[in-house]
């Protein structure tokens, strides 16, 4: 090991990298060596390469995890700026450490970095090799919340991750590090020692007061403008933070506090290391940006009509992206030939993870000719009595550069001009296919974008060639820095990998010639049809579910590899082993004809691999991975509930919350009082609420937090719980993002009202409202969850948002099972009613409905299954006859009537025959409707009479009395209609 | 310099070495790594090598020091076990680096190492590149307390050093650090900005927090049994000590008890560490010792007499050691031959840093044979009566394996006795030469002796070979692994370093054929004529005072080199220039016929070098110190003496003592005491106390602390103060050790005084006594001072230790010149006194008087020059005729007369004859003597009448009257004696 670290080093060190010394305090990773994290800002050149031993203190595990250290070594470089291949130099150096990247599976697959507590984010890659993670590669983009100009690009190799692969060992103590010395020889005891310390004895309050010392030195150092010192102070806070982390003793609250604070002092460092660094003159001196590319002049002319091939060649885009980005440049392209007057067939356009390639057929070689008229004045003031030509006619001539006897005539809006007829000559297809190109290039973005060594352009990711070819001829342009061409980019480890493209036609069978499929269905229809080949050669059928689009957009050219995996982990839920190969792997399960796993799975390589050599290597990540589940399993598994359920008690939950236990235990005490308020709760509501979350004290749950809720049902069900218990636990965890599934029982339901009733009262409670993008506690996600529940259980709709949230204040009060006593005042819990309504709202209105009709039944909202009923029946309503009159007429009464008048009114009083008419419609509406429909059928009679009464009627009578009653008459029509719906929020325009 | 540490990383990987990574927390040098520091515990092999950032913020400069840094770049090696050859082994390291050893002048100098605070020693060298020191190269001896076995070699390498020197740069920031980039652009912020923390922004009091808080953290963690993290934070209390010490916070009180804390936990790390390493059962194997040599067996007879060669060949041995060693060995040879029958010429024995060799001519080839003569029993016991043999006989006789007819006689003592009278034959001279010369070697001992990789030997450094032949013939021995042979080694950058000597004649020629110069006298001798011949050349002569001997004996074939530096710096004090030849470079002066210094000195290479490569390098070194001290020189005279003077407001002296200008107050208040005391004082001591200490607040002070006292004298000279006043300021600091210069004037002699009851009176007031070894304050050097001073001005003998010592706690107790006040009470000062009177005692007996006259002046030491005039006078009465018998009188006297009984009598009440006798002789004695001489020739006269008295007169008379008058004269009479001397301790033998 200790040569690779040296080969490495001499590697980039002969590709002029500095290299300096690992921090000397500790760091959770080699980005926060000053080296990085402050070299990055501000113009000046840098390029370093350095070994960084990296403290996770969360990562300890004794040494006995075979993948997992508290401190591993990362092996750090910075390229400053973009040396616009980093790519190929990165593959270099994997070719230094003896590795055959052509026999390998080597891929970039999107990973995108950021860390809230630096302020700081990149775009970029984790580099697979055989499915291992052995490299994070970032386009460094933001650091302590500056942008980084020019970007860098960091590339952090995990050391052990590497040696383990290349050294074919399944425990990292198992590296031989020198000649006759291992990895575990030479650090094991370090590696327990500091684990012990870490989870176990680092003294709490200690370190507590460690942090506020160092954050204070920061801040003093930050005052006395030194930004080295102050910035070590930010790393030691950082790792203190880590230390208390580690030892869980930071609830959520604490954490975002020590993360705004490390945040605002990183930031704060970084400004003032740029600033020094400016005020010193830029020692290292500046970087010149790439100078603007010039486009060759047009060598070849077109004469007859051709294909244009056009290709954007990138560094490898994230999956989701490489659709969106093909549909664009499509439609871009055709966009911009539309408001040329170039003929040309249809624009087609295909996409893998390095290009983007449009093909637009029968191009013609030139726009034909146009003529345009240009007005002048009218012919009345053009010429004067003696038809003479006035000043303003021979002033437009001479402005239009004609003679004046050259003004022709044109009528407009009946009124005749004078006018002169201009062509437009129309330009060859080459010289206005170039600029459009570029424009294209030039406006390309997506989602999320980022810079890199070009001074204009901004993409997903790097935009490192362009090739333009209209038929045989080159289509020369040029945007920033990149000037088109005629050859593309193959695969990285072809004997060739820049190939010149001698013609437009026939493109997608050149790549093809390559190795490349251009085409995303071809490769998805590719990848279906050998993945069933290999799963059927083991009795198996591929379960395609999740994952193909994005391994179809991950690879240029399909390889699907058949890998095993050992028999006994199918003692593991599935659950557990398509979580690990779908979202860790991308992996393709294969299961028998009836669903079940079978150890066996599709990995899809990219290009030609050695295939033995790729399905050992993706085998081997498969088992480290499985190994890691099947012990977390098999040590729950020896675990009773009530031991793991004891365990949430040394989890914090928030500051005045308590811990993970009071939390759990408010839930239980919650979903029984929700419960009583539907009609009661059962065995299974009670016994699920005694075991609430258990299984957050799982080893497996602390491990893959995503399996929270599934872990309780698995570990409840084996542990003789009834299935009913096992599934109410389950489902108190749903839903866990926006569309995902809901509970389907009735105790699920109550369960995970409880759960996210109790966070939201407890939350808004102590003050801990979301505000802006910030939503650390997931507020925004427990409040739609409570709606997307209420609104798929109607039988629960006694359980208003408002009746909820009170009830768990409640049970907050009562410092439930355990928890201090919390008091919610009636604001912050009208404040949670209200967020959570929004949220509802945001739902009507993301599902499209109409937003007038969505205004007008929040009032209902409070009760968003009644609201949803009622948005129902008004939907239907619209359009239906009378519908909108009666709304009109319920407007213009509620218009009318002072909001303070009281309904209820003397009929006596009432003479008039319009009025007394009113007084009888509305005297025969029935009282007992519910529902906008009901409504309408029922208070249809009343829009005629409203109508009249305003036509012949004065409301404000002279005489107190009348005026009185008549107020009265339409406040009590008023009070009648406003329970149904808000019908001022449907406007004026119901057709 | 990346080039550099990775050539070294390379070169020492390639030799089994591991590579580990810098510690992740600040330490202040490569041992502190527990890579080193742990390592080296207990019985498992390690070989490892790794860069360490070294900090060390009291050399923090804000990067504007040439040579010194906050952080400066070590390279560590650690060898475990000893593999016998390293020195070898790093000149490879040297090549590798470079530099070309053959032209270059490389040396070992003597050069051992402590760490207190580790609990750590080590004995080695610095290793001088044409006398820059590059390397620390140490056996280490003990860490932790803990004595090493196996011992480790450790190669400490100063980088900045080397590179500077390899590329010919004055400042380290303009070492080229990568291509292009320079060492100052590189980190020359961040040494600016860690400088300014360290010396004038991090916060004294945090950082005081943070000590404890890493103290606690240490200690719990030796409790929980986890050296690793115990380890970690002993370095980061250490880190966080250096800090308050750079920011000046630490008084000398507070730097003891931290070391003290610091050691106790690095010991218990230590311990605990080899215990666990032991637990988990030495994971990394046991280092097999040293198998024991065998002797081949003797192949060649010698068969006339021949020269004995021995040569014990070792690593370098420091100068003083190659004398003692040198005659050692050849006492050591000479005894043990005379304890053979071998005849043999004079033993001769010379010695170069890597040899001694002992030469004895005429070395018989046999012992002659020996007769030698058994005792039996008494023959009266050995025959019967009827002249048979007894038991006895018989019993002797079989126990002698002889018939008991063969049995002689021998006469002894004037019994007869049987007896056996048996021949030894003699043994050859290689016979006995070999078990005698293993005898040398392992009993070879020096003043401080070290372990190495030789199981049984130890001394002062490793013994690598041993050379042995009698004549022609090999004399072959083996002591624990080192077998005798019959080569040496000469130059390590000769052709062939290892070379067979063919015969023992001659060898002091064979040995100049090689370049060696054996003995030292030639040695020295070639040093003065070649050092004369080249100050000769630049018009002046060498000033060999100081260095001469040791020169002699770090070389073993002088090569002196005329060197020069810029006649600039002769601006500088004499004694600054000197002073840095002398005691850091070993270079000898120039100087002119009247003693002026010239720009030129006389650098001492060893052997064969090039010598302008050498020259070059000599006076690079020389420069960079001196423009250092240049430096501060003309930053000191910019500043006017009382702004120095006010620095030391900032320097804490000790708790309770307050600053060190606090101490300058009082020792100015003091001084004025003692001279009223002996007739006042006077303008010069005003001024001068006024000034006191003003120089520890200069720049050269604080950086060459040995020259405070020269320092004040020449600025404040400089300043316009009189010569009177500058003197007395550099008196004040004298005695600096014992046997250095005495104060000479009147004013200086008081300050000195002042200064040292200061110290006495303060820190034995506050209870910080010095204990066994540890004399942090330097408690016994001021005593001995203050007793040194008072023996020098007898007429200052008014001022007693105790006098002195109270009229100190009177300051004190004052709050003298802004320090609070201290009350001493009177405990603390007899306690003080008497210390004091100690050191005088060790002083007269180190000086060779007889410890009974020492003994009999004590009463008087309070005033030192008094009871030296009384030892003087009491040395000359001995023997004089009359003084034995009135001291064994006086004595007599003393002894009968009960202490508790009263001087006096009633003359009346004495009638015998003898006691009258005795009334008028003691009425007759003068009683204004003074001094022991004058004493006994008044009281001579008391011999006889007192001896008479006794023979006569019964003491205790039964009549009470008459006893009282016998026990009262006898008492008046010891009471005239006591005060002079306590006679009792002159003993009873004065011959």
């Amino acid at each position: 090991m200790q040569d690779a670290l040296l080969a490495l080093t001499r590697y980039w060190t002969e590709r002029g990298c500095l290299v300096v010394q690992p921090y000397n305090s500790e760091v959770g990773a080699g980005t926060l060596n000053p080296a990085t994290v402050l070299r990055v800002l501000g113009p000046e050149p840098w390029r370093v390469a350095y070994v960084e031993p990296s403290v996770r203190p969360d990562d300890s595990r004794y040494g006995e995890n075979p993948n997992r250290l508290q401190t591993h070594t990362q092996f750090q470089v910075i390229l400053k700026p973009d040396p616009g291949d980093p790519q190929e130099l990165y593959l270099g150096s994997l070719e230094a450490l003896g590795i055959d990247v052509r026999a390998h599976d080597v891929r970039f697959v999107e990973d995108n970095w950021a860390s809230p507590a630096l302020g700081a984010w990149g775009l970029g890659w984790e580099v697979w090799l055989d499915g291992l993670e052995i490299t994070q590669f970032t386009y460094f983009q933001q650091a302590g919340g500056m942008s980084l100009d020019p970007v860098s690009v960091e590339i952090t190799y995990g050391i052990e991750r590497i040696m383990m692969a290349l050294q074919g060992v399944d425990h990292f103590k198992d590296i031989a590090y020198a000649p006759g010395i291992s990895y575990g020889e030479a650090f094991g005891q370090a590696e327990y020692e500091m684990s012990r310390y870490y989870l176990d004895d680092a003294d709490v309050d200690a370190t507590k007061r460690l942090f506020e010392e160092y954050a204070a030195e920061a801040r003093r150092m930050l005052d006395a403008r030194l930004p080295v010192p102050a910035h070590n102070y930010v790393l030691k806070c950082s790792h203190a933070f880590n230390v208390l982390d580690a030892r869980g003793a930071i609830s959520t609250t604490e954490r975002a506090r020590a993360f705004a604070r490390m945040r605002g002092l990183a930031r704060e460092v970084a400004q003032l290391w740029a600033a020094r660094r400016e005020e010193l003159g830029h020692p290292l001196g500046l970087v010149e940006p790439l100078p603007a590319a010039e486009a060759p002049a047009v060598a070849v002319a077109v004469d007859r009509p051709a294909t244009l091939l056009f290709e954007i060649g990138t560094e490898e885009l994230p999956p989701a992206e490489v659709t969106r980005a093909v549909d664009a440049v499509r439609t871009a392209v055709a966009d911009k030939l539309a408001a040329t007057r170039l003929a040309h067939g249809a624009v087609e356009a295909h996409g893998t993870p390095r290009r983007i390639v449009v093909v637009v057929p029968e191009v013609a070689p030139r726009e034909p000719d146009a003529e345009r008229t240009v007005r002048g004045p009218r012919v009345s003031a053009a010429f004067d009595a003696a038809g003479e030509p006035t000043k303003a006619a021979l002033g437009f001539a001479r402005g239009q550069g004609v003679d004046v006897s050259e003004l022709g005539r044109v009528v407009e809006n009946g009124v005749e001009h004078v006018a002169v007829v201009r062509t437009a000559v129309g330009g060859g297809a080459v010289e206005v296919l170039g600029p459009l190109l570029a424009s294209v290039v030039a406006e390309l973005r997506a989602e999320k974008n980022m810079k890199w060594n070009d001074p204009k352009l901004s993409f997903t990711r790097p935009v490192r060639w362009l090739l333009a070819r209209l038929g045989d001829a080159p289509v020369p342009f040029a945007v920033s820095a990149l000037a088109s061409g005629t050859t593309t980019r193959v695969h990285r480890t072809a004997e060739e990998p820049v190939v010149e493209v001698p013609a437009a036609d026939g493109y997608a069978d050149f790549l093809a010639g390559h190795g490349i499929v251009v085409s995303a269905e071809a490769r998805r229809a590719a990848i279906v049809a050998r993945a069933e080949e290999l799963a059927a050669s083991v009795g198996g059928v591929v379960d395609f579910a999740g994952v193909l689009d994005e391994v179809t957009n991950l690879v240029e050219r399909p390889t699907p590899i058949l890998g095993s995996f050992d028999p006994e982990y199918l003692e593991l839920p599935a659950q557990i082993l398509t979580t690990v190969m779908r979202k860790h792997q991308r992996y393709l399960p294969v299961r028998t004809a009836d669903g079940a796993l079978l150890p066996h799975f599709v990995a899809v390589a990219n290009g030609e691999v050695d295939e033995d050599v790729v399905r050992a290597g993706n085998e081997a990540v498969l088992r480290a991975r499985y190994e890691d589940a099947a012990f977390f399993w098999r040590a729950d598994l020896r675990t009773p509930l009530e031991r793991m359920k004891a365990g949430l008690e040394k989890l914090t939950f928030a500051d005045k919350l308590g811990s993970m236990a009071d939390r759990a235990g408010r839930i239980a005490a919650l979903a029984g009082r929700l419960a009583d308020v539907v009609g009661g709760g059962d065995a299974t509501l009670a016994r699920a609420g005694e075991l609430a979350k258990f299984d957050l004290g799982s080893q497996m749950v602390i491990e893959l937090s995503s399996l929270a809720g599934v872990m309780a049902r698995e570990y409840a069900e084996r542990a003789g719980e009834s299935p009913e218990v096992a599934r109410a636990l389950a489902e108190m965890e749903l839903p866990r993002s926006a569309g995902d599934a809901l509970p389907a029982s009735r105790a699920g339901a109550l369960l995970s009202l409880a759960d996210r009733f109790d966070l939201l009262a407890g939350l808004f409670g102590i003050g801990a409202n979301p505000t802006g993008s910030s939503d650390p506690f997931g507020l925004r996600r427990a409040a739609l969850g409570v709606v997307s529940v209420l609104r798929a259980f109607p039988e629960l709709c006694g359980i208003t948002l408002g009746r909820g949230l009170a009830l768990a204040a409640e049970v907050l009060a009562d410092g439930g099972a355990g928890g201090g006593a919390v008091v919610v005042d009636a604001g912050a819990l009208e404040t949670a009613r209200e967020f959570a309504v929004r949220r509802y709202e945001q739902q009507l209105l993301d599902a499209g409905h109409d937003h007038r009709f969505v205004n007008a039944v929040l009032p209902l909202a409070d009760a968003p299954a009644v609201a949803d009923g009622a948005l129902a029946e008004l939907t239907g309503l619209v359009g239906r006859e009378g519908f909108a009159g009666l709304v009109a007429a319920l407007q213009r009464v509620r218009r009318i009537v002072p909001a303070d008048v009281e309904g209820g009114y003397d009929p006596a009083a009432l003479t008039e025959p319009a009025e007394v008419a009113l007084h009888e419609a509305f005297a025969a509406v029935p009282r007992d409707t519910s529902g906008p429909a009901a409504f309408v059928a029922a208070a249809g009679g009343l829009t005629g009479p409203v109508n009249t009464f305003f036509d012949e009627v004065l409301v404000m009578a002279e005489d107190p009395a009348v005026r009185r009653a008549r107020l009265g008459l339409l406040a009590a029509i008023r009070d009648l209609a406003a329970p149904v719906l808000d019908w001022q929020a449907l406007g004026t325009d119901l057709g």
